[in-house]
């Protein structure tokens, strides 16, 4: 009880432990809505694109019918690196986002390892929040600030940082995270014992169902944040092939890669030299490894990928996937994916006590 | 429930859900026979050399106080690629195992991919078994099989060479494993739901105490194998400056590597292909990363690493461990071990359903 009692004291309407990861180009107001409509919470991705992030924050306010300056029950989320360059641009983008008042913002990715790179932004969050504060009549809106991380010396960097909530990610997630890791079996109980005890601590990377919801809360997780799972979300903002190749793909520890040569193929090349990307193995991935990994074989695979894009060819496109994959089998309303991991996670509890009690 | 029934019908003795992994030059009868008394089942590691495997066995009756013919409840792991180039050795191999009368024999990383690789040991066992059960008036005998696996593929083919048992191996698993694969957490649960319902499952990598136990348990499997755990207990024969080792790792995603440096180091160079292991990142890691990455450098390591080795010196000799290092953090006895593991799962389960039920 103590645990999700933990989580709810800052997110009061997350009803279930469940949250839906940002995922840039895939989580839009439409998916991260529909998460929190079934007391989950649903994050909308910051992304490459500030005026589209304005736009799906407008359309969410929107879907939920929140009246003007009442906090949005969802989340957004931040590539935490994209803004080093320059900090007005920081400011901008967070006084843009928090204009909206959502409740949550994700970071994920500093720019410069260590505390300084949350610190940076838990700061800027505090500040913009009172700012934008004074302005209004309404309660505190400082939303809740979340921070992902793959290790225990980040767990601990973000605490000193300041930040509300831990997501730690595990090496089997999908899309960008840390080149070095443990899985969730190992991270979230070190990571919890690392962790002062009052602050809630999230699980991210392969939890597909509810087994593995139970599986991380038994593990010292308040809950769990699910990418891939929802990316076969019907609210998914992805094109149908994307969604085939991942209710196709199984036996994700071998359908699935950790790379960066699709942010080569795409010129996502910002990212910090800490980070790659799990994806599907995929035709650019074999074409690459039978290349004599030149810079001619590069530029002739750049070439493809580009034909692939305008033709809308998921063969060769990233589909970013984590070791998961194999467990999501069908294109479900997110909502029904949130009531049916609460149903799922609710049995195997139940179960387990009869198997650990009957040994 | 079901779930240790599955077990239990095949290994009575074993009313705790939890294997001590073998473990080459670790895993020797102390170890295993201490993991047996406390209800777990205890393996040890066949390795690399068969006159000290038959004393080791010898050495696990006389500790067990078990009469000459009576099956001992210990388990002895095999690596099913050593004896592929002579298959009378395998004979061999197996004919002074079985005269002991282990109750279970671990099979790993066999030379061939695909079912066959492991059909030939089920085979081969199978007919050992029989022909020495007929020189004796005892109970049959034939040992219950145990295949380690690290892909739904690879589970499928151990269920069709007809094993009574898979371990599933995760990638946080230390020592030899799979280069590619997923962790746990969705490893699990995808091979669950790929085998035949009555073949039990144990999962493997990554398991450190009663939390990720409790995890497995819910994550579908019918209990786990430890090996970094156990490599700190009294009985591990290990020497001490590879348990300090152990115990003042921490970070394990981090800390700790896959490799195939380490084998190149110990000329231990004939697995197949797809495995690597995992160990903890130390001088020689540094080292090599530092390098130019020539025959030279390799040499020159490799002198080192034999100049280590007549030391004894930890801070360059391989020191395998799981990516739950970090969780490691005393040397108990292995009995003590198994208890606590089943007391904190009990703990872990019981709180869960009050978690679960209070959302």
């Amino acid at each position: 009880m103590a645990t999700s009692t933990r989580l709810r004291a800052l997110l009061p309407h997350m009803k279930h432990p469940i949250v839906a990861a940002p995922m840039a180009f895939v989580s839009g107001a439409d998916l991260a809505v529909a998460v929190s409509r079934a007391h989950g919470l649903g994050f909308i991705a910051g992304g490459y694109d500030l005026p589209k992030l304005d736009a799906e924050l407008h359309r969410a306010r929107s879907l939920l019918g929140a009246p003007e300056g009442q906090s949005l029950p969802i989340g957004v989320g931040l590539f935490a690196w994209t803004s080093a360059a320059d900090p007005s641009q920081a400011r901008q983008l967070l006084s843009t986002i928090l204009t909206h008042r959502p409740c949550a913002l994700w970071l994920f990715a500093p720019a410069v390892p260590g505390a300084d790179g949350f610190r940076h932004w838990v700061d800027a969050i505090h500040q913009s929040s009172s700012a934008s504060s004074s302005s209004s009549s309404l309660s505190p809106q400082r939303p809740v600030v979340f921070a992902q991380v793959a290790s225990v010396r980040e767990a601990l960097d973000a605490a000193e940082a300041g930040v509300d909530v831990v997501v730690a990610q595990g090496a089997d997630a999908g899309g960008h995270g840390s080149k070095a890791g443990a899985g969730l079996i190992s991270l979230v109980p070190e990571v919890r014992d690392a962790l002062p005890p009052a602050l809630p601590l999230l699980a991210a990377g392969g939890v597909m169902d509810g087994r593995g919801l139970a599986a991380v809360l038994a593990l010292g997780a308040d809950g769990a944040a699910l990418g891939t799972r929802f990316l076969a979300s019907r609210e998914a903002a992805v094109q149908p092939g994307l969604q085939r190749a991942i209710i196709e793909a199984s036996d994700g520890g071998q359908s699935t890669v950790r790379t960066r040569l699709f942010d080569e193929m795409r010129g996502t090349t910002s990212w910090p030299p800490a980070y790659d990307g799990r994806a599907l193995r995929n035709d650019t991935v074999a074409d690459w490894e039978r290349s004599d990994g030149s810079e001619a074989a590069r530029d002739e695979l750049r070439a493809a990928y580009r034909r692939a894009a305008d033709a809308g060819d998921y063969r060769r496109l990233v589909v970013w996937a984590g070791t998961g994959v194999g467990l999501a089998r069908k294109v479900q309303p997110a909502g029904e994916i949130v009531a049916e991991l609460v149903r799922e996670c609710d049995q195997v509890v139940g179960q387990l006590r009869e198997r650990v009690v009957g040994m």
